[in-house]
């Protein structure tokens, strides 16, 4: 069965990958491409990347015919994405790779992105992207929020300690080093070669970062109660990759034995053995997460480690992998590329 | 059909792409690895981002058992691939990464690499892998020598042209610029990212670089008279991508339209339209080739520029093409990986 | 003696290196700035590597009082610069940065900038900064184009040989590697962190980048005929460093020796031994040049080979050091920082 | 007054790095250079972006005549500088920026660089290099211990409010992201660029990094009572810079306080307004430190961030501070580089 797919918003970094993932995917095909910016023009115009694909044409939104298509994947800005959705036919699947649909709370969203939400009954019904914890979900879902690619960072780094109850709840902090692709294509004067290589620095610091709501809204439903970890990100002169340091208190070894509990069958989250240390390296331009527990040297205190790609898992790679469970498709499917490296 | 396969020196980069272009190919299972220095070690210790799939441990060659291998890719350096692959079994099909049977004359061979060759009978049986020039011998070959990698990025640029007669032959300039990953994975001063990193520089300057053997070779046979190019490459701060530069003497728009001929159903080789230019970021990862054609303001002068990825095009992935051939298999299997952008 | 000095545009990457050399000069003293977005703010707001400088608020040009001005940097865009130069006092020393005074001939200037120069009298009047060849006239001027980076390193590289007829001049070929803050800090896509990192490319190809303009004025006046050459840049991911191939017919060993006769007392003007070759790290953040000249393996054929750091010597330094000969001051006053390497 | 220097294993980054700040020292003069695998060799060839300097040829320590020398820095590796320094003359002022000296206790140094110290009495005697916290110490100082780079940068974050009593002294986590050429121009597979480029990891996790020695001699004495913090360096793909953040309890408008004040007639250590974030691209090629003090959401919770060059205020130019000092010269002289950006 081959199933046709559309793209809303697929002149930027998140919808490339989209096309990069799907080019061989066994399943997937791609019909419709929107972009109103750029609309009118070739795909391969846009992404000359693509150019030996054969692609539709970018188009306006209003444009499309929906009646063929059996999933979208949406990767619209935030806020223009919820309206978008609202006027979506209610028999599509969709996967949203914007912030729109991540928190449930209308008040929580609010507080976050600074304004109400338009469709607060889609927020409701939107199923969160984390794979691996959403999976059964995620299988009979119509409208899916796909996390923050630091969002699942954190998650996957702690999730496992925390369901397990073997870390303190009330110390966690997470640093972050972030590409810059996950920035998105803007024009901005910090996401310039000239300012970023050789010059990394933190933003979104004092915990203003928007993926706190997610991590606030997860670790707390985790938990049972409320969490409020620290998190801040430091931009890195590079275009792929997060690496994150969660320092917890704990015992190592029991973070590390539930994290291998939790994600022994996941075919893309790799727990390294105790002691090892992830590198972006070894997960760039796949959909793979690389996991690691250090013990410090003070008693009770450890350091969990973690390494993806925020293009891929964070982000297109993990909304293939949702699309593939709400279509009925192998989980996997089009996603066991191996990472690049050098 | 499943096919076994063995990489020899599978430790380095291009031993590394190889395992990662064949992990999603749809009919090659690697059946054993080998490295001398790493022997006994599992491929994800050496290779971390290789760590999700589940291949052999690394080896000695001595250790290998060839009898039910069907191919071998040998990534070995160079001389040593010469003395490793004359005592192989004579039914085993083979891939050469190395440069050691990229010459077909001896005293060339002598000449650029400064000894005898130990198996010059080899040599003449090797079949030169630039694949869309030696399709109909390489599905008949043995042996398969896999060509330089700025080798192949110069005649893919520059071969139309020789055999249309629309360049002259006599004041040909080649300028690359070449990312780091083709020195390979040596430890020298000038491959450090505190070196290379701010600093470019070029090397083998004044006609001394090796490939100009087979520059030499293959120009000559195209034009049916003797060719000497002028060429030197750059060293680049990056990891991935050759982009060349050819000044030639010619009319610029039968070039192009030599090239569009020569390319027409070449699933690799991607003619952008006249004037455009390339760039490695749209062939990273991938097996692609780029090419333009731009008219100098000069009456009757132009320029021809080339893109590929070094380690794919330029190495493994040309590696798997060939061998893919040589198989029986069809030609583009497992080589459709879309470029990795950004 | 204290010259007090006014820099208009100051909050660009030229006007930023003016004021980091001048920070050390040991006679020049920054009296004004100007910057009509940013007007009102501190330099250290918009530069805050410059924070340990006690420097003058930015304010619009028409707030400057040019009374108690020696001289004046004119680090203004293209096309405004003529107009803001025209209306300033006659008895102003005026160092410009931009394009606008480079070429004498307003024929010229209308072909390679697209309209009428607005001032053409100053554009007759002013001396073309390329120290080292117009240093007696730039003793006396009043107004001092600077040249174009690329341009310079191109001039530097081909001057001597020019001059003393040791080098063809109907076939020279400019191959040039140009880091990323040449294009000053605009927000184009193609000076993204994530599009430019691990991806190259041409630009201007085809013989229309603007500084062909000054080497078809400079390389013909130093013949005593028309030469036009053919000059190409490609654009690095680095922050700064041109590295430049010239290639020529001529014996190499006369070029270097012709080389060697001119800049022998050149303080900034390093001419590396035949066969050697430069790179951009080892002149980086410096005002100085390095040469080299290489023979190719055909007779008769050479390249030329430079490295210089644009925003030092290629535009600022040379700015200063043009500075220092227009107010009688030591020619090197303020220049002999070292290279920053690594 | 011009002071002789001798710089003692001259052909590595430090090395190079102390040469360049004295290039321009209005009273030091380099008078000998020495480097045992490189003896005979001119600094130039070792050091190309050094060319333009008039220096003596490296030779071995063994062939220096300390008798017309004023201070020696010595940049060799660890362990050799103890044996070296112990048996230079007692009379020489001795600059050492290995990690030899930097901890007075004898127990403490054998913990942490696993063998006994061969000059314990050397190490009661040194000066640990800390300029702004030891000045009057260093002024009168005859061997000076240069801190670890990390560790100053560490210790600028943290003394302030330890020593005002405004933080926890139990919870203190730094996180560093570190530039690769702290790691010196050893030849080591992870300094590659194809490794680093796009790739980082934190390395010496776990406690286990030397610079923890530092930390917790000096913590512990500002603090009066033991302090052993957290910390872990992340490697990052740019050649200069730390940025550091630490994770600490406390009121962030005490902290800032705290640093104002003590901080406040130091030349170059910069403390921004509340709520700013430094960046290793603004203080990269200079002496300078930025700090600043971020409030977290949490209260009670503050973090402090630094930026620092390690080649320069991390080692070479630390080192020149102290050594002006210790020769009577104006503390600041020859460092009042600005920092290089872009």
């Amino acid at each position: 069965m081959t199933y046709n797919i559309a793209i809303l918003g697929a002149s930027g970094y998140t919808g490339a990958e989209l096309v990069r993932i799907i080019a061989t995917h066994p399943s997937m095909r791609i019909a419709a491409l929107s972009a109103d910016r750029k609309a009118g023009m070739a795909m391969r115009d846009v992404f000359p990347h693509l150019a030996h694909l054969d692609l539709p044409d970018l188009v306006r939104i209003e444009e499309l015919d929906f009646a063929t298509i059996d999933l979208v994947f949406c990767a619209l800005p935030h806020a223009t994405s919820q309206a978008v959705i609202r006027d979506l036919p209610r028999d599509l699947k969709i996967v949203d790779l914007s912030a729109d649909f991540r928190l449930r709370d209308a008040a929580a969203y609010e507080k976050w992105y600074g304004k109400p939400h338009a469709a607060p009954e889609l927020q409701r019904e939107a199923v969160y992207g984390l794979t691996e914890f959403y999976r059964d979900a995620l299988k009979s879902a119509r409208l899916i929020a796909g996390t923050g690619c630091n969002a699942a960072t954190g998650l996957y780094s702690l999730l496992p300690a925390i369901r397990a109850g073997v870390i303190g709840l009330d110390d966690i902090i997470i640093d972050m080093k972030c590409a810059v692709s996950g920035a998105g294509r803007s024009l901005k004067e910090n996401l310039l070669h000239a300012e970023l290589s050789e010059g990394y620095h933190p933003y979104a610091a004092g915990g203003t970062h928007r993926h706190l709501g997610e991590f606030d809204q997860e670790f707390s439903l985790a938990a049972g109660r409320p969490v409020a970890v620290q998190f801040t990100p430091t931009l890195m002169p590079a275009n792929r990759g997060i690496l994150s340091a969660s320092y917890v208190s704990g015992d190592a070894q029991a973070i590390h034995d539930a994290m291998r509990a939790a994600y022994a069958d996941e075919p893309f989250l790799h727990v390294l053995p105790m002691g090892q240390v992830p590198s972006t390296r070894h997960v760039r331009g796949s959909n793979f997460v690389h996991l690691g527990v250090v013990a410090e040297r003070a008693e009770g205190r450890a350091t969990i480690y973690a390494a993806l790609d925020n293009l891929t898992k964070g982000s297109s790679g993990q909304a293939v992998q949702n699309a593939n469970l709400a279509l009925g498709e192998v989980e996997t499917a089009g996603l066991m590329l191996a990472p690049v490296f050098p």
